[in-house]
């Protein structure tokens, strides 16, 4: 999927939502938990529930991997399910030397056929250029994360700013808005803007809305460009929106509520 | 397998060698192609050839994961056929925040149950310390790596040194040297003293001996402590020193030389 065809996409749907499939086997309703694919089961439901209001879904592969092969099944099955249009990410956070890279580009883009995968950048440029090489498909780099441990490094001072920064900075020369993301969180709104300042035209991927509390007003005002120019994520405040058998229908309210607010700035 | 085990393995072998099955099936010597798991097939017999001169056999998940579910079934094999006492590192380079990171522990301690499991410091204490909760199990964090790309971040000014310096003083305060270990490259002799000199006592995984062009006396010299202190990896110089038939007899070969090399300084 390319960046007009990603666009257009929001255009359409008057949406900027990302709902994260970091599906939980153990936060999955009773009623499924009999299922033979029970985390299948459950993110089918909550896709055909949310897919209107919805331009990305981002698989967290660190839920599926810890299935063993049942949830790499899982995995392929979901990722087939997701119908056409709607922008993918395995949410893998990979980085390794060249030789290996290439093999992680394998394992997201042709094994299981994702459109993007979230890369981690302190290996440096070996690690990262692998995901540039094809067409169509996007490396969304680790800028400034949403989590309390994104102070521990990421904020750390290296010249004439932040290593968030520099990251940034050094990364967007390896590629460009067409095959390039970053991922820039929202409980980080003060730095949003200064994001913008140094790469005023990427796609941004920002996690951190909902559970993590992130505000999504905040967000859209400091971080949007006139492309939209971002996807916002939002996981357990849509998927675990409810326990009970109206998941999939209190999963659809929290992902129009979420579509309903971002529309005002599209 | 806690640290004493691995310091008694490193004396009765005279050896801190660590082999790579970075095991790419494009590789595997053509005789071999037509087994059922020519991937185990080769691990077999590689495991077979040099387990009398290693004391650590490192996995690199990339080149299961790029093969599909046939991969994991592949790795899952290896590791079982590993012999007791052999230290088992999961490559995996891994890296999120809390809760998923949990989930990452889950597949590299439970599912596949390695020793260790390498990972990535750039999101911070979150996403290390789930790696640091049980005994006898560790997070090996790259401090150093031996790429190219290593110069673009590790190698940056943060205030009084370099950010990996900053990375080995930050994340050893949140585990000991009996949990937690450091990636440092073998392509930076001149900075192992260094890192000494930081943390003293950590075991150091170390790789880019061989095909990357490091060189393992300068690396024992530089890098060994009282307890050894160090484990250094080679993959491609030792499992593909023959592509023929004799590929098995040519990795004990080289297995045997390095081991031999390294006994000089145990």
């Amino acid at each position: 999927m390319n960046r007009s065809e990603l666009i257009q996409a929001i255009r359409a749907k008057k949406s900027v939502l990302c709902v994260g499939l970091d599906t939980d086997p153990a936060k999955i309703p009773a009623h499924l938990q009999g299922e033979e694919d029970a985390v299948f089961a459950f993110n089918k439901a909550i896709i055909d529930a949310t897919h209107e209001y919805t331009v990305a879904y981002k698989i967290n592969t660190a839920f599926y991997e810890a299935q063993g092969i049942k949830g790499w099944v899982s995995l392929q099955r979901t990722l087939e399910y997701i119908p056409k249009g709607v922008f993918t990410i395995a949410d893998a956070k990979r980085g390794d030397i060249g030789n290996t890279a290439d093999q992680y580009a394998v394992t997201f883009f042709d094994v299981y056929p994702f459109h993007s995968v979230t890369v981690a950048p302190y290996m440096g440029e070996d690690s990262v250029k692998p995901f540039l090489k094809r067409s169509d498909r996007w490396a969304i780099v680790l800028g400034l994360t949403s989590n309390k441990g994104s102070q521990d490094f990421q904020m750390l001072r290296t010249g004439d700013g932040f290593l968030y920064e520099e990251v940034l900075r050094k990364v967007s020369g390896w590629g460009s808005p067409e095959n390039l993301m970053f991922v820039i969180g929202a409980t980080q709104t003060e730095q949003l803007r200064q994001v913008r300042t140094i790469i005023p035209q990427h796609f941004l991927l920002i996690p951190g809305v909902g559970a993590q509390g992130g505000d999504l007003d905040e967000v859209c005002k400091a971080a949007m460009n006139e492309d939209a120019g971002i996807l916002v994520n939002v996981s357990r405040a849509v998927i675990y929106a409810s326990s009970g058998e109206d998941f999939a229908d209190q999963a659809r309210t929290a992902a129009q509520d979420y579509q309903r607010q971002m529309s005002v700035y599209l």
